[in-house]
């Protein structure tokens, strides 16, 4: 069973983690090939569940694959260490599941198109 | 003649904010009916221009309506007070010219999509 984990940094503002929320909710109902039986989200910081508890949780409800995928613009120190480190170690407990860091949001090739249609 | 501005949030890492000037090139390159005819961008803090000088190079370069897009993901208060204020200042300075705010990059309807197409 193949599992989406969108992860996000964190905001006081409960409005903003919900919005993460409601976009792992729409994502998975975009997902029209099931291609991931289960979507969820995790938080670097300030919000629940970390990225450790996130994978768990997606291991939990019988994940054999985990992709996390950075929901960040830019290739800050979030990124580039933060968010690997979080990962790896969650590989470590599991070795037995496949965990892969896809690459974050600002490198979407389809970036300059979507910016371009939201102009209108 | 008709402008975007890409406003991101500006970061102490220079390659960050190249990151960004690179975008607002491959959205020039990728707008193939040009439906503007300048793509600049600006920062909020800590590069440069400031979002009153892009808005402003935008009419100096001869803009007659300039669109402000958010490239930030969550409605914080960068997106819901900082830009509008600085979106508003400039509009007062320039009644001639159409300065528009739109929708930040967090609000894509086809996010979802892209979302799962970056994860393969």
């Amino acid at each position: 069973m193949a599992a989406l984990l969108l992860v996000a940094h964190g905001s006081r503002r409960v409005s903003s983690n919900n919005e993460i929320r409601i976009l792992a909710e729409k994502v998975r109902e975009h997902d029209a090939g099931r291609r991931y039986e289960d979507v969820r989200c995790a938080f670097l910081e300030l919000a629940e569940p970390s990225i450790p508890d996130g994978i768990e949780e997606c291991i939990q409800a019988g994940a054999s694959s985990v992709k996390v995928l950075p929901y960040f613009l830019s290739a800050g120190r979030h990124v580039i260490e933060d968010i690997p480190r979080e990962v790896e170690g969650k590989q470590r407990e599991h070795p037995e599941v496949r965990i892969e860091l896809v690459p974050y949001l600002g490198l979407a090739e389809s970036m300059p198109e979507l910016l371009l249609a939201m102009a209108g």
